[in-house]
């Protein structure tokens, strides 16, 4: 029921994924008067796979959080949510209020053992054709170095066994590169990364290195990381949509214009790995469960690319693999 | 002297700009045996408005500012920023150690009455063909709600004088449009700006609005603002790299070829206004003078855009107007 669009995306999305993904089961949780018309004309093999699970009431997308957790009950939110924990799903994504899902998530899958705060985690593809695992990217605006440093072994884990990237390079995002530089909390995580063997700790980065390839995974702060993600994007869409409409207009020759058209679309295609929809789906890690939140803009490719996702993290079994992780990385407390 | 590159980047950008700007004297502060080969072969004429320096030591760009700043007496740096001081020039412009720079800028001209500290901004272009400017961009790692504020009654006066904007909008960079959202010193500089009849306070934006020109003025602290700038730069590049590289390539006719050049050199003259070259120069604000810090990976065409950004600081005369106004807008203190 999530997102700036609600069912009209996500119904069409899940019919994709249906169709892309023969093992895949979707549980639509939500309003069925607003989701059954939408699924009318799908075709009745995929449908044997979806099932609605009508809920009540839905968490508006600009509700304050806090309260929107208090009387969240019923909600279709809280209801997907809930089917993880009683084992009826495996995974939730959720294209709806961001910080109800991270609250209501904690709440009711519960944090690993050894992870404080659940981060945000993406996986953006980089000029080195391979991929970079950045987090936090908005679930905890302000962290302390215990905090990064957690990010960092959970991004290690999803670079490892998500990505298939063998001893991940793992860095901190900074303003330079200099021991010396930036804030406390980063400098001291850098000093007991630097302890952990099992880490691949290279040092800091900046911005500039975001899609440069030069690192495996990036770590910084939830206000740091929403901040740079959505500068990011934001470039991105300035340049998709400049190229876009550098292809037609003025006072040319027919015959130009539409050899334009085609060699635009040939550099467009060479973009398509950085379009913002292609890699759609923030995954909530170190939960007890899966759960991905999608962007709330996301048009049913995007939102089909954050199920897919979802399959990926139970595939992999994340939260295991970051439980394991985390046992054998931290010291143990008694 | 400073930078990636050095007087091998300074001198011929000092000789652009001097052709370029028949009203523009320039003092270059640095080592002549180093400086003096650069000159051998410069327009005589351009030479009559330029005259060396000389200075015994440099200050290294990974130096440790404070140990830097320490030991800064005779470096090109400090003695380039004396001259302001003794009024023999009107404006610095350094590729150097952006740390050692604002230290010594602080420590030799001073920060306007009612400036805490002194801010980095740069003035972005956006895509309403406008121009956006924005501070902090690293000179303080950590801001509270009052340098919050003073960056955003500066950044105004940039933004009305220099660029030419009536009223200018003022934004705050949250990761949320909501007034709950972010961290506690943003808020509280939101609740104050609010306050400001003479000030345009627009509320927040988020990183995806950096080049959209929603505001005229986009307010963070340093970090944050360090890595923003950092991130859009190096996503500018990646995309223009991209992009150049898709011309060529392939088995196909040479006509093709040639074609296809000749379209993508349309298209990147679209994006000339959001290369970084373009813009290059952040200038620190607050202080009795003008100083301008270049990026230091600069090539001479940006390095003389960063000079051009001093001349129209000096020309707009930006620290008295900022006084001016910190003077009208700010409670008076006893």
């Amino acid at each position: 029921m999530g997102g700036d669009f609600g069912p009209c995306v996500t119904v069409p999305a899940s019919l994709q994924a249906l169709a892309s993904n023969l093992q895949l089961h979707l549980l639509l949780v939500g309003d069925p008067a607003a989701i059954s018309p939408l699924l009318a004309k799908a075709d009745p093999v995929l449908l044997e796979r979806l099932q609605v699970v009508p809920a009540e009431s839905v968490i508006a997308g600009d509700a304050k959080p806090s309260q929107a957790i208090r009387a969240s009950r019923g909600t279709s939110m809280r209801m997907a949510l809930e089917l993880i924990k009683t084992g009826e799903a495996q995974a939730c994504v959720s294209a709806g209020n961001t910080g109800a899902l991270m609250g209501l998530a904690k709440m009711l899958i519960k944090p690993l053992k050894g992870i404080e705060r659940p981060a945000l985690m993406t996986v953006l593809p980089n000029q080195q054709l391979s991929k970079t695992v950045v987090l936090d990217l908005g679930a905890n605006v302000a962290c302390d170095s215990t905090m990064l440093v957690q990010f960092a072994i959970m991004g290690a884990v999803m670079a490892e066994d998500v990505v298939g990237i063998a001893q991940p390079r793992v860095a901190l995002l900074n303003i330079g590169e200099e021991e010396s530089k930036g804030l406390d909390n980063i400098r001291e995580a850098a000093a007991v990364l630097k302890q952990i063997p099992a880490i691949n700790y290279i040092g800091y980065l900046e911005g500039n290195d975001l899609l440069t390839g030069k690192t495996d995974v990036l770590v910084c702060d939830g206000f740091v990381g929403n901040v740079t993600l959505k500068t990011m994007e934001g470039v991105i869409r300035v340049f998709l949509s400049l190229l876009k409409s550098s292809g037609g207009g003025g006072k040319q020759a027919w015959w130009l214009t539409l050899l334009g058209r085609w060699l635009q679309k040939r550099v467009l295609k060479r973009f398509g790995h950085l379009n913002p929809d292609q890699y759609n789906g923030a995954c909530l890690l170190g939960l007890r469960g899966t759960v991905i939140k999608s962007h709330g803009a996301a048009n049913p490719r995007a939102f089909a690319v954050a199920i897919e996702q979802a399959v990926q993290a139970v595939q992999r079994q994340v939260p295991d693999r970051i439980a394991a992780r985390l046992e054998a990385v931290l010291p143990k407390s008694d």
